[in-house]
């Protein structure tokens, strides 16, 4: 019998996330029984939407129980398979959870290339942001050649993907970042054909100078002021990819919806709302076409990977809330 | 060389049209050129769209030029063609204008069947307003068997006809309208499941008795509250199809938008907006289904049908924006 360690929920956390909301423990692990693996986890990516699964409620997808081992993306080795589309050695991602070993059906693990990148890259920007990206740009917008993509949260895990990908098949690439830093950084970076600042007070006046001919596609990370800006500038038949609205995330009441509403009407937009987890039966399309823009050197990610294991998670989940880290955070176990 | 009477638009009117906005006219209509067709209007749609062709500026249709013949979308038989896709004595519908002759190149003219419906139903419940249901609800929300369907402004041209399809396909159709008159009678004279009074000073209650199971399709006419209502009711990947804003219409400043917005990410919703032009060329497709329905007893019109020729243009359709009209307002020409 393997021995696992694991991060389990202990309590649902109020406000930040603290050490004593989680149970560290050894426990005993059984094999797999028939059509399951066993994984040893190398890499766990640490993600803003951790905060949310803890919480009771209605949500996207059912809170993390009390008692049940932490939710997330990992990547490891498989190392004991009684299923027939996993042989021993494969190195696989999926929602194998915060702990050493996962015991898996299979649903939802992916073959992760090794080939094409690093494991840690394949929870770090070919994970979840990569994921993401792909499926909100290329799924839910539609985006095309040709097209004039903005993103909001242009510097973050997810928008600089976003970016990257419609350089790759052929758009004008507009990124929108908060100071001039972030700005460079995703030009310099990334290759952003343009960025937009908007702390520098003129937002409405350089998205235009940014996108002379209308914005045919926004992947939406933010809301508020500056998704309804991004709205005013749509062209007709364009589409809004709802990734996320972090400007709402912490308002104690709801705030108003925006004011350009009508040109959903009268450009005929198409918005929609998605998450990565709708098109998990996609995830290996995606993967490989991500591996291999990053094999051929056309994606880039800003990583930020720390060692410690599982019991370091508490603490190095917790700068993900505090802007303690610097690209994606990745812990390695 | 047959004379032509036509309404031409004169000047571009300040608030509500007046006669003096047109000019109504006779004029020599020159014989149909090669692949032309001239028909002869029998009768013409008043739509509330009408107002906003008049208006110079960025909309979804270029605003009708000043001197041009008045758009409308009108039914009429064909009196001479060098077209192959029409013949002498062929009935058809589309957009020839408020004017007794038209000459048209077919692009947007389709045949109307007269052993399915009278050549004024084709301007009336199976002209635009059919139309819009027809293609806001199976093209644009996919609607489809088992689906809870709300449709405002339901005792509508549009809406009306939303409703009954909706029922024809196995769908809950609920209809959200104002006064319990206008209640009673889309539920008794087309059949809706259930009908919300939103003056009735509870809406949300009043809504979720009418959606028991959530609401999976919201045809939307109206924004504002009422939209607000239904986005926080919507079911996971419920489609929103956006088919007017009629409470936004006057407002001298942009109201703000649905304070539930987050409903689109969380819910993963997708809304998105059109209008009936922009499916012209499935016209005949539809209105193949929609007469048969008609004809078949399963979809019902409240027409508002009125003499005088073009000549009577302005004074009715004046009534449409001071509610002088019970029905779908039709003009003989």
């Amino acid at each position: 019998m393997t021995t696992n360690k694991t991060v389990r929920l202990a309590q649902r956390p109020k406000g930040p996330v603290k050490p004593e909301d989680f149970d560290i423990r050894e426990e005993d692990l059984a094999d797999p029984g028939e059509g399951e693996i066993r994984v040893r986890n190398a890499f766990v990516s640490l993600d803003p939407a951790m905060r949310g699964w803890m919480n009771e409620g209605k949500s996207y997808v059912p809170p993390v129980g009390i008692g049940d081992v932490m939710r997330g993306f990992a990547a490891g080795q498989v190392e004991a398979s009684r299923h027939p589309g996993f042989k021993e050695g494969d190195t696989v991602t999926g929602l194998l959870g915060v702990q050493n070993y996962a015991i898996s059906d299979g649903k939802g693990v992916s073959l992760a290339d090794t080939s094409l990148a690093p494991l840690q890259t394949w929870v770090g920007g070919l994970g979840m942001p990569g994921l993401t990206a792909y499926f909100g740009l290329l799924k839910v917008a539609e985006a095309k050649e040709g097209d004039t993509v903005v993103v909001s949260a242009a510097s973050g895990a997810v928008g600089q993907v976003v970016g990257q990908i419609a350089n790759i098949i052929g758009c004008r690439s507009v990124g929108i970042a908060g100071g001039p830093e972030k700005c460079d950084f995703i030009k310099s970076e990334f290759g952003f054909d343009a960025a937009v600042d908007y702390k520098a007070g003129n937002l409405f006046g350089d998205l235009k100078t940014a996108c002379p001919d209308g914005i045919d596609v926004d992947f939406e990370n933010v809301g508020g002021d500056i998704f309804d800006t991004v709205l005013a500038q749509m062209n007709p038949f364009g589409r809004i990819a709802v990734c996320g609205l972090i400007s709402m995330y912490n308002a104690t009441e709801l705030p108003p919806g925006p004011k350009n509403l009508r040109n959903v009407l009268v450009m005929r937009l198409r918005m929609q709302g998605f998450i990565v987890f709708d098109f998990i039966k996609h995830n290996q399309e995606a993967m490989t076409a991500l591996g291999g823009w990053y094999k051929d050197g056309k994606l880039k990610f800003k990583e930020d990977i720390r060692d410690g294991g599982v019991e370091a998670f508490p603490a190095v989940l917790s700068e993900l809330y505090t802007g303690g880290n610097f690209g994606k955070l990745i812990l390695k176990l």
